[in-house]
């Protein structure tokens, strides 16, 4: 997978990408990231990359030229993969999308002020817009980096262990069972004894219920659209789990 | 507002920290951050940080002492500020919990592997736990940089333009309206005549259908909280919406 940024802030992915899982993907060749600095693209002796809206109001707004050029003279004049804008106006990301860009073999991020870009961007440039949710940051530096560690750790060979993405909290659309490690006694909290019994269908019926009743308890929404058994639905309606009327 | 941040990377906060808004918010010391390495608590000569999981399965699962330790030495026994995991499992973080963490003096937050955390972390240490999203990543180290981010924009102070938080995306729960700056004309592609037409009230109604027309063709379903006038329920109206019942 090749990643292409376009940022106004270069310097900020380096740390994060050297870090961990990542590294090692790089390390790898899995995965390639090449940052473009918006502001080279950016035409005039004091390359400016944003000015105030047409109509007033507060805040910048980028301006069109850089990021069409820079994406241009990168990708050529019509890319051949997605090309997305980190934007709070954008679908919501969630792992459903991780994966299915994880499939992609080259996407283009597009970075900025997250508030304000010119439309013009969006409406001839972009072919997909993509917020991580309902919440206004600086830039599009964050969003674009959760988009490469959560694609990238659905990309064949990334995770060392071939599971590990697949029973994540929220790849099966449930939140998952809770964890306990080694002590098995930390000051007077003990690790439930099942976990401990060695019996692994005891275990594994007891992770699926805590899981189904953390997201009834926490995120009901999400057994609406979750992939669940008939078991599954005993078990929650047991719990006071009403489920939605499913359209015929 | 002091963050005091609990992290197995501590290398990847410095260079985010140090970009734009927040290198001047710290430097005019409208924030702090102070980056703690779980690892340095960890008790042994491999300071070890992580251990499979009781029960099997697979990835790794943080330690509960390390982390308690760190948090208790930095802290004290009883922590007096809101103590937040980064986890899938968390609350969704949103613009509202953006501005309700604003207004707290102190904020610690826990990064570890993303989505294993011992669960007496949880249930003895955390007052709270934040998801940025339904998506799984490595680390919270970014879910941490994201709340630094979204929540220092809302201390006052922080912002040049006081009104800046204010108008942007998500802020009244509504998605923003098209941004437009020069060239007036880009290839071919005009920006709307209102907004050069130096009508303010115009504008200002241009805007405000616009921002209502965007939030109804992505985001339907947050215009079932937004603050609306009865002009913008018409206007809605007009383009197709049906609002939902309200409960008495």
């Amino acid at each position: 997978m090749k990643f292409d940024v376009f940022t106004l802030l270069p310097g900020v992915f380096e740390d994060y990408l050297n870090s961990s899982i990542l590294l090692k993907a790089l390390e790898n060749q899995l995965i390639e990231v090449a940052v473009h600095d918006i502001r080279d693209w950016a035409p005039g002796k004091h390359h400016v990359t944003d000015e105030p809206p047409y109509g007033g109001g507060g805040g910048m707004v980028m301006k069109p030229e850089p990021v069409f050029n820079a994406v241009e003279a990168v990708l050529g004049d019509k890319p051949d993969c997605p090309v997305i804008l980190l934007t709070p106006q954008g679908k919501v990301f969630d792992q459903k999308t991780a994966q299915r860009l994880a499939r992609e073999p080259h996407l283009a991020l597009i970075c900025g002020r997250y508030e304000g870009f010119d439309e013009r961007i969006r409406t001839h440039l972009a072919t997909e817009e993509i917020s991580i949710g309902d919440f206004v940051l600086t830039g599009g530096e964050l969003p674009a980096l959760v988009l490469i560690d959560a694609i990238s750790r659905n990309i064949p060979g990334v995770l060392g262990d071939p599971d590990g993405a697949m029973t994540d909290s929220h790849s099966e659309g449930l939140l998952e069972y809770p964890h306990y490690t080694r002590p098995a006694v930390f000051r007077d909290w003990e690790v439930p004894s099942v976990l401990l019994s060695g019996n692994h269908a005891a275990i594994e019926n007891w992770r699926r219920e805590q899981s189904l009743a953390r997201t009834l308890e926490r995120r009901p929404e999400l057994l609406d659209r979750a992939e669940l058994s008939e078991t599954d639905r005993q078990i929650l309606q047991k719990l006071g789990w009403k489920p939605k009327e499913r359209s015929a």
